[in-house]
């Protein structure tokens, strides 16, 4: 590749990153941060804009009877495995500027520069732009991906969005698609598929790195909707014997699952323990009462389905151990959801490397705490990858960043690929 | 006293107390619960009520500029210090069928039983219906006593009350009376105020006792709106060290102060400490996210100011130290809010005490651990004293539960000491 064609390549991937997340941001631009919940008009606006983005390249435009799109560049090679390339546009409540729509950008930025430059790669290229990843909305993972591949269940279809109260199948069709056609549809053959996302944690901003190659991405032990139930009282009348505390008994069970998280790591085992929502704050509760009764979430996460199992075992005996110690006092944990752990694709990872190689770099192989579409693509037999660009600021948050040129470089390492890759 | 008499005096205690519960409880009684807010239409017209009985006993009746009931049966020696005998009758939200009211059927049966038996004291004796009790309404404590004593300053006249946001003045001149009066009138000379309350704890419930003397009233150390900042991340992206959960910190804090009040309790110092209200559910709160802010109240309380200095001072040492472990965390406690402990009398101790001596009773000293109207009254120098009646199913709540029998015998043993007082 000539220097001139690798400068074009860089404005044409660096120009179309800037303008889809500029035109997607632009919708939900009242702050704070950006709410585009699953199956909302927001998420839907976004979807508009990325489908005119993929009209105006000349790509084969399709959706699935869940809404997804699919946006093909036809190859050079019509029975290679098509690439799959793409994310989700959704977010959680007050979320950022990347997660999402940041490998949505990177996709069509792909896609872009393989047009611009000419390169036709041997397989189709597809632009996949999912709905509903964020799993806050409704208590199912991966709602857009794994109706894309044909694993809905009925039931998933009536889970409830936690805001409206809704059904599934309910904001499917006030979006304009047909639930019942999402059991029924046959899903694409099982191809490659890979996904751009900044990492949602501290790991390379911290190394310095621009972005690194995800090998596995935890799954989750998931308890929604937890609760305590102690018993009200004065708070200066109620002695400290024979309080059943919903506040003290939870601030217990925290303390000792970071203990438990701890011993578990110090074994060696992957792990994370989060109780991300804590609510003592109704109408029945007030600062001159003992409360009667708290809710919780609680998120654990591993790649290793066994540490989990182990986490969520003495999760329960450190449960049995505080009832024990004060009674009046029970946890009831309520339904537990689980998302599993997916092992990527080795060869897509080389892929990666072998393009990121000519750019001079070596991105680091690393897990994902997050879940991702590429999970669902994976469970399903795909062979996926993920590339994270670097963040900071947190995530899932109005102050998530991430710098443009890292997203550019990843992509460009991924173009150097396929180019090298083409027929 | 002949048999006969006392089962007389015995059938006025106990119909007075039915019949003023019975009315006053049908304002509100549509539940959940009974809801009279301070200075509403509600507690107005259970003062009317009052007020109403207070008139068919021939009483003389009188109003001070905020509202406060006062209906005096005369002694028989216009120079004896009189005695105060009563209560409130607003009531939190969705309170109980006691709290307050119980205490003015009490004196109001004691009046009752007095004039029924003939068996007039030396000293007048003045039922004392106050207005405003529950804090919860207004940031201000023993608003209508306070007022009564002239003690209520033009900045707790300014207090909004938190559902309406409209000033305490405005409040009173709603319901008939003089906010600009209350700041000039004359207050009663001390004298001597005794308040029948359910005892709103489990200790004599616990001990099968039907009633209780007070000696003091628990002073209380607040931080109404307290905060812990963290940094928001995604739950399973961030790493056990390096996360910032505000969660996790605050669980950390909450045990402890439990570790604190017990080591204080084991050097035999007085102490509750409760919190009360946790909030890490707002919109920006999620199960898949780090918390990075939480908000909580906490209410300390004690007879001792010397122990909720230690505690508080035990508070900020365990701050720093988790502050210190978790590099990000930095907790704010705002404002901190006191009540003074108050000291009844003693001398009214042992007055209601050799009533009961005279049922076969030795009702145990104990303290109060919420605030009464009794603590404002001995805050302004009067000889006060509290009878505590046994309650259970908690206070402050549609399941606030009391025997009817329980507070007529407490009513006896004072009607008692005072037969035996009176001239």
């Amino acid at each position: 590749m000539t220097i001139l064609a690798a400068r074009r390549q860089n404005t044409v991937i660096g120009d179309t990153i800037a303008r889809v997340l500029s035109r997607v941001n632009a919708i939900t631009q009242g702050g704070p941060g950006h709410t585009r919940p699953s199956y909302s008009d927001e998420e839907s606006a976004a979807h508009a804009v990325v489908e005119d983005e993929a009209r105006a390249l000349g790509l084969e435009v399709r959706r699935d009877p869940a809404g997804n799109l699919f946006a093909r560049l036809r190859g050079g090679d019509p029975v290679a495995v098509p690439l799959y390339v793409g994310s989700h546009l959704d977010t959680v409540s007050q979320g950022g500027a990347y997660d999402g729509q940041a490998g949505v950008a990177g996709g069509l930025a792909l896609i872009a520069a393989l047009r611009a430059h000419g390169a036709t790669p041997a397989m189709d290229i597809v632009l996949t732009v999912t709905r509903a990843e964020e799993s806050v909305w409704f208590p199912v993972s991966y709602i857009g991906s794994r109706a894309a591949l044909a694993r809905l269940s009925p039931e998933d279809l009536q889970a409830r969005r936690v805001d409206t109260g809704r059904s599934l199948a309910d904001h499917m069709r006030d979006q304009g698609f047909d639930a019942d056609a999402v059991l029924a549809h046959e899903p694409p053959a099982p191809a490659r598929f890979l996904e751009f996302h900044i990492e949602q944690g501290p790991v390379l901003d911290a190394a310095a790195e621009p972005y690194g190659i995800v090998t596995a991405i935890r799954g989750g032990l998931r308890y929604r909707a937890a609760r305590v139930h102690g018993a009200w009282a004065h708070s200066g009348g109620a002695p400290r014997h024979g309080r059943a505390d919903a506040v003290a008994a939870f601030a217990e069970l925290v303390v000792a699952m970071q203990r438990v998280w701890d011993e578990l790591l110090a074994q060696g085992r992957d792990l994370t323990v989060t109780f991300g929502r804590v609510d003592a704050a109704t109408p029945a509760h007030a600062m001159a009462k003992v409360a009667g009764e708290l809710e919780f979430c609680l998120d654990m996460r591993s790649e290793d389905v066994a540490a989990l199992d182990l986490a969520d075992r003495l999760l329960r005996a450190e449960i049995a151990r505080i009832e024990a110690a004060q009674p009046g006092i029970r946890f009831e944990l309520g339904r537990q959801s689980r998302s599993q752990p997916a092992a990527l694709s080795q060869a897509m990872a080389d892929l990666v490397a072998r393009g990121a190689e000519r750019l001079g770099d070596r991105p680091r192989r690393m897990l994902s705490g997050g879940g991702h579409d590429a999970a669902a693509f994976a469970a399903a037999g795909w062979d996926s990858v993920m590339v994270f660009i670097r963040n900071w600021n947190g995530s899932h948050c109005p102050e998530e960043a991430m710098d443009e040129a890292d997203l550019a470089r990843a992509v460009e390492a991924v173009f150097l690929a396929l180019a090298e890759d083409r027929t």
